[in-house]
């Protein structure tokens, strides 16, 4: 259920974007928007309260941490070499962003200009020695 | 410890990428750099590990959800109306992406290639009634 | 909030039971007791559903998580040396049981029965070699 | 996986013990043997870390949350009324229980004295109104 209630159909878009893309809709405000379009194409949004989707996102997050819980550091750092293995983590980890990008957008956060804030904050708080 | 061991300083970056950004920075891909910039000049890298980076995605993810718990659904969406609120929700949304992006880098993951192919693959899997 | 809202206050217990616990409510049922009643005492049963008591002890698993995440195996497993994480292990570990024992009082699930029960069928399932 | 490694076959045990549970082998004691009684039985001693055990825990908890991360709070208190649902909590229950007691026994962690400790603390820390 966690992995179906997340991804969203392409809404028709504004071009006035697009040449700022590094794709077609292949950037956070254009996946979000496909989130957003998804889930209301499916009458999903009255689900998609904030708290339900951090719910959501740390059930994902906890998928990620599955995959490594019994490895070693190693091996945890070869994970990518199993073709299987590597189709979960890059599976768990845009579900961990499908639900990151759906709970900031009911929100009305940009989380990419929160992480620009947090790291501005972080480099003067701990300066680099 | 965890809040403290993400974020990135800026690197010399790539001008040939910075047409295609929103701001300067301000995509996926900028700061991405920026996190393992900030990482490397601490001498963090040997600590990020996937398997330990999945575990402070998942400690981050459950802060979000900490902010929500005793929360009914009709409080949690009106969780930004109070400045304190909506600086953690931003603050722990941008640990979050932080986590998750250095998690990407390290496995050479593409987060957003990954979620455009996700959600591609869901829009045929569960077609909108 | 999440550290406040779960221990419980004496109620009168049954003093038939007294006989069978290692110490005077150091039992499950004892604690499970004393958890309700301190609910109880400070009206919090409307927040304690099962949803956000689930969330709750999530949230307190990654707080155990979070002592670990930087840690090699080694350091993790001397965790205990040093008097001020052994504090954070212990505390942490009891608010994780406190959770779990609200959420299957609330419930009504007897989670020592589900154990056992569990083990008994993995004992089937995987045979020891 | 996660859900394999943990329960345990059951040992001769300590006679002198038997009069304080409340049925053969079910009190917390007894289960902590026979869970690493289970391990040590299949070799995975040395995959038991505390860090591995406190992941495995969290993922364990995230499977919890998982089964009411799209329920209403009065769905979520009517959940036991289904009885796939009711077996899904009392296994994922069980789970949490079983790697909080593996992790406390590797960490020599006695949990039940920890939460009694911990409700007598905030019993003096907030005081019933």
């Amino acid at each position: 259920m966690g992995r179906i209630r997340g991804p969203a159909s392409r809404r028709p878009g504004r071009p006035g974007r697009r040449q700022v893309t590094r794709d077609d809709g292949l950037d956070v405000a254009g996946l979000q928007r496909r989130l957003a379009g998804f889930a209301a194409a499916r009458g999903w949004e009255p689900y998609h309260t904030p708290k339900n989707l951090a719910a959501a996102l740390s059930v994902e997050a906890a998928e990620l941490v599955e995959i490594f819980q019994w490895l070693t550091p190693e091996e945890s750092a070869a994970v990518m070499e199993d073709p299987e293995s590597a189709h979960r983590v890059r599976d768990e980890a845009a579900d961990v962003l499908a639900y990151l990008l759906q709970f900031c957008e009911v929100l009305g956060v940009d989380v990419l200009e929160a992480l620009r804030d947090k790291i501005d904050r972080n480099e003067r708080r701990f300066p680099a020695p």
